[in-house]
């Protein structure tokens, strides 16, 4: 390799929302990124805009929620289902809760806001961080090369104002391009379309003054004249979907379009008995819709895919950003403990297996409630009638399918299957104090919400959100309620803190000497970049001493908590945040969250090695065999 | 008067906490202010630092907490006593909740961020609003001259860096200059010092690394070696205040003084057997504190003093800048009021009668809890070996006083005194609906906050802040048990939507024709620039439809709510949010709440026109006689 090409850990292709969390990850986490995209400006109105609630979790664990409320994006709390009336009115059918309570979301609302908002936070950020993205740059080449072991992956990149041509060298390439996407087609991956159907959608941004009185909802109309769909935005505006052609038309064209005012007519006549006049029109576009998948997301586990390169789906259950979101934050903790030494490189194909299958579930979801959204639904008076002749109970299929699949829409039904990550009985290693029976605890899925307070400054806080996501894996140790100062017991935990800091540990073994020395400031990774404890004790928080408990808790002051907080979901728990995760008993656990927030494994934690034993097993499957030595001998001279 | 004067509606002189937020305040309701302050720059370090729960719940109801909430303060959720041990040590004798339970705060904690951060956000606020801080300018001279009824009083002001002068007019003078106040000493207000004995203070922002275990905590330490105050900061930071020097002192100077070296070794000497080394000074002062109190905040009504001008005290209690904030609420809505033509000019005297009681009762505490604070404390032994000879329980006094004036000190004290605005057994207008025995609703007092749900939306919103601090009169309508929907009666809210809008109530007297032409998007006024309405149904959200509400309500149909939502606080009760306010039975009650948030008169809600009668002879008691005129008609015609 000349010694002029500049080299970057990865080049990033798009600066779209995957793209974006991509790089804001990366950049946070000291990666050298080139970040191109080939718009001359972000996004200045529309595009997608539904922030789901596990999304935001995900945005306030990265402390990027905040800059984003500041922008008053709506809050969508329920969905309100309007069918066919008599006379070719409307009439709401019933409303539905985007978010029911059995999900026990921290945030239960979908929080809407135009895409170019969204962005410009992750922008902000970004530069925070030294990463500045290139516009309006363009990728012409890419190959890889694996003669180059370190920098194996060659592309070409152009300035589209300039033509100004840069090549560069990079561990990894990732390609954040939008559902046209060069890389994808250069490497012959082929989206398969799930739904042979296709539509063309209209969608409008605006200010309306309407007397429907569901205007600031969101709302599925069904009526004779179409179907619509509502969803209220940031400064009084309103988005309209509205379907204007569907591949199963006789006259089916992908090219049709319709202007603003035909689209303004249709919505006329789908409000009526209700007036909606336009202020203002934000936004306004026409665009087809075909459902797809990629087949692959990597070939050479060096050039990866995500967001809509990937998936493409109808925008109206609101989850392309989403999806690209997860996708983002999947691929950044694990390309980073490869890249850190941490993890094998055999971890990078569980991307691949893990996003995709959610894709899957996406489009087969999407696929059923497209459908149903397009077809009219019957009237309240055609369902009497039909109900009078069958005596059968009659359901909305529509409303039905909304109401399944709320947990999934939500983001909290995204439940990676088990792998060398999420443990479950088809896992290689199998120890007995693994927890395998838990209805709160289940690998791959995660962890309940709960309230907790702060030993050291009192503080009331949201455990889950503690251990921001830094790309280490957390370790959550619930002491359970044989271990509270009370009772004056706290063996199984000394001797998890004893076998967790000996000299061969994975938590040795992965240490940092370099922390070590000075980590008085730093509460998430005082001893290793790859792992952060958090300590939850069963009593009041005043009768907790931190300079009592085992040394290795010590230097993690900031990160213990007294689960002395009443949670309204478990009124009569003695200790709610154990129960928030089935620890019902006198026991604790430690639980193993992965660094993306997803459980990996829990542990029963009891006197002994055994605790000690089931997650070095646990750990021995994806890390590394030699650990990053030094970090150990100095470890044990510090405690 | 020249017509080459500039006039203003008002001269703010003083760009500290008190000016600021009357600024803020005056400017987005429209008026011209001229803002001065004689500081080159805002606040760069150090100052006043704690906000206290109420004053973030005024922050909240400004728009303003997110942005000073965006800095990350320290919050303090508890405070820790620490007293002499035996051998020159120190020992944790127990700790307190800086904002208890009971109080039922929404932020049950004290934020510490530096003055100039929240100066900072209040400026960017003011600027949005079009007022511009002049700086470094100064006042030389004033005079009120009735002769000029509109713009009795002349200021001149001088630029300190150029010596430009200007001379203007305006409508009112305030000053916030702080406690050295030119207005003040020209107008021959006398400072009265409540207590003979001053201090001197040294305080000292900075990192340290320390093993003590409270160190994230606010603490009060009192050692054989002196007391000290540990408040914790933002960015890792702590605050120590130790009293260097008091006036029984046999050698007292007031200009005694401490180098940053003596501070640190006083502080190690009472941190012992605890390390506490210094990584970094930001900041360190010693002043002389005096308490004091003026004698008058005005003395013609038009020129007006708050802040530090009016009261200086010690900075233990971390009251400064939350006086300053509520003096200037205070003055905000009156001068509103009076220059918007709603309310008589004699209403401005209610400035300085409610201040400064609130300001002798800050004193009064001040002065026992300052005294205390420089008081050793028994050691526990002592206090052991006391409790063997006499028998009798002991109790730290300071700790006790603490204690008792958390609810002062939170800002929930606050409870303004019976006059023209809380109603009391006292006040002129008695009629049998006034609520009199409420233990919820108290005039002088904020209201209890409650969580329901707005209809229009299905948001689950803070009912206490979802009209703001707009200088409107707030009417909270609990509709009551008996005029659910279920129920299907609403006589008494139908009557009393009628009674509202007649043509000569005191709601359609100070109608706005203006608004009632264009008010589809303003929810808080769309009828009139002085009152805000909310209604609060007994009722699950689905089952309330604002097109069956009366008609004035459907105006407000983003301020209907319903109370729907479980509360901690009252967890057997069948309707969370009117039972917060005391309303357990059928009966509904209309609240009026001021405008700074503190309830004036609760009325019970029954069939008729008994309601409004007992408001209208409420709000005869400070309304002009005539009304703005010619709302009435129009709002007939629009109902």
């Amino acid at each position: 390799m000349p010694s002029e090409i500049p080299v970057y850990d990865i080049v990033i292709i798009g600066a779209g929302p995957v793209g974006l969390l991509l790089s804001v990850s990366l950049s946070r986490w000291g990666y050298k990124v080139r970040h191109i995209d080939n718009r001359p400006v972000p996004t200045a109105t529309g595009r997608a805009d539904g922030i789901q609630p596990r999304s935001l979790e995900i945005l306030q664990n990265m402390g990027l929620k905040r800059n984003i409320m500041a922008h008053d994006p709506a809050r969508v709390f329920e969905v309100a289902f309007w069918d066919p009336a008599p006379g070719g009115k409307i009439v709401r059918t019933g409303t539905w809760a985007s978010c029911p309570e059995f999900l026990d979301a921290r945030y239960p609302f979908t929080a809407l806001l135009h895409q170019g908002l969204i962005e410009r936070v992750l922008i902000e950020d970004l530069e925070k961080n030294g990463t500045k993205i290139q516009r309006p740059w363009t990728i012409t080449r890419f190959e890889t090369n694996h003669k180059n072991p370190e920098y194996p992956v060659e592309v070409d990149l152009k300035n589209l104002d300039s033509n100004v041509t840069d090549t560069v060298r990079a561990k990894y390439l990732y390609s954040g391009e939008g559902a046209k996407s060069f890389i994808r087609e250069q490497l012959g991956v082929q989206i398969r379309h799930k739904d042979p159907i296709s539509h063309v959608w209209g969608v409008m941004d605006g200010v309306v003054r309407t007397n429907f009185p569901d205007i600031k909802m969101k709302c599925t109309i069904h009526s004779d004249h179409g179907s619509i769909m509502v969803i209220p935005r940031e400064n009084n505006m309103v988005r309209l979907y509205i379907q204007i052609a569907s591949s199963t038309d006789p006259d089916f064209s992908p090219r049709k379009t319709a202007t603003v005012e035909q689209v303004q007519a249709a919505a006329k006549r789908i409000f009526h008995p209700y007036y909606c006049n336009w202020e203002r029109v934000e936004w306004y576009s026409v665009y087809p819709i075909g459902q797809g998948i990629a087949d692959k997301y990597t070939l050479d586990h060096r050039v990866f895919m995500g967001g809509d390169v990937c998936h493409t789906h109808s925008p109206k259950a609101g989850q392309g950003m989403n999806t690209a979101f997860h996708d983002a934050v999947n691929f950044a903790w694990k390309m980073h403990l490869v890249e850190s030494g941490f993890a094998s490189r055999d971890i990078l194909s569980t991307y691949e297996v893990e996003r995709r299958f959610i894709a899957e579930t996406l489009l087969n979801f999407d696929n059923k409630y497209a459908a149903l959204f397009s077809t009219r639904q019957p009237t309240a008076s055609e369902v009497d009638d039909a109900h009078k002749q069958d005596g059968s109970e009659h359901k909305n299929e529509f409303v039905e399918t909304f109401k399944a699949n709320c947990e999934f829409t939500s983001g909290f039904g995204v439940a990676y299957n088990p792998n060398i990550f999420n443990h479950s009985g088809e896992h290689p290693f199998q120890h007995p104090l693994i927890i395998t029976d838990s209805q709160k605890l289940r690998p791959g899925r995660i962890m309940p919400p709960s309230n907790v307070t702060r030993v050291v400054d009192a503080n009331v806080v949201h455990l889950e959100n503690e251990i921001p996501f830094n790309g280490s894996f957390r370790l959550f140790i619930y002491a359970g309620l044989s271990q509270s100062p009370k009772k004056g017991a706290h063996k199984a935990l000394a001797d998890f803190a004893e076998n967790l800091t000996a000299k061969d540990s994975f938590y040795t073994r992965f240490g940092c000497a370099d922390r070590q020395r000075d980590n008085h400031h730093d509460m998430d990774n005082p001893h290793s970049r790859f792992f952060s404890l958090a300590l939850v004790i069963a009593a009041k928080r005043p009768e907790i001493e931190i300079s009592d408990l085992p040394a290795v808790f010590r230097d993690y002051s900031g990160r213990v908590y007294a689960d002395d907080r009443r949670d309204m979901k478990v009124l009569d728990a003695k200790v709610a945040a154990h129960a928030k995760v089935g620890l019902n008993g006198d026991e604790g656990a430690v639980v193993v969250v992965r660094p993306d927030g997803h459980v990996g494994i829990a542990v029963r934690l009891v006197e002994g090695k055994g605790t000690m034993e089931a997650l070095e097993g646990y750990f021995k499957g994806f890390t590394v065999r030699t650990g990053l030595g030094g970090g150990a001998e100095r470890m044990r001279s510090q405690l």
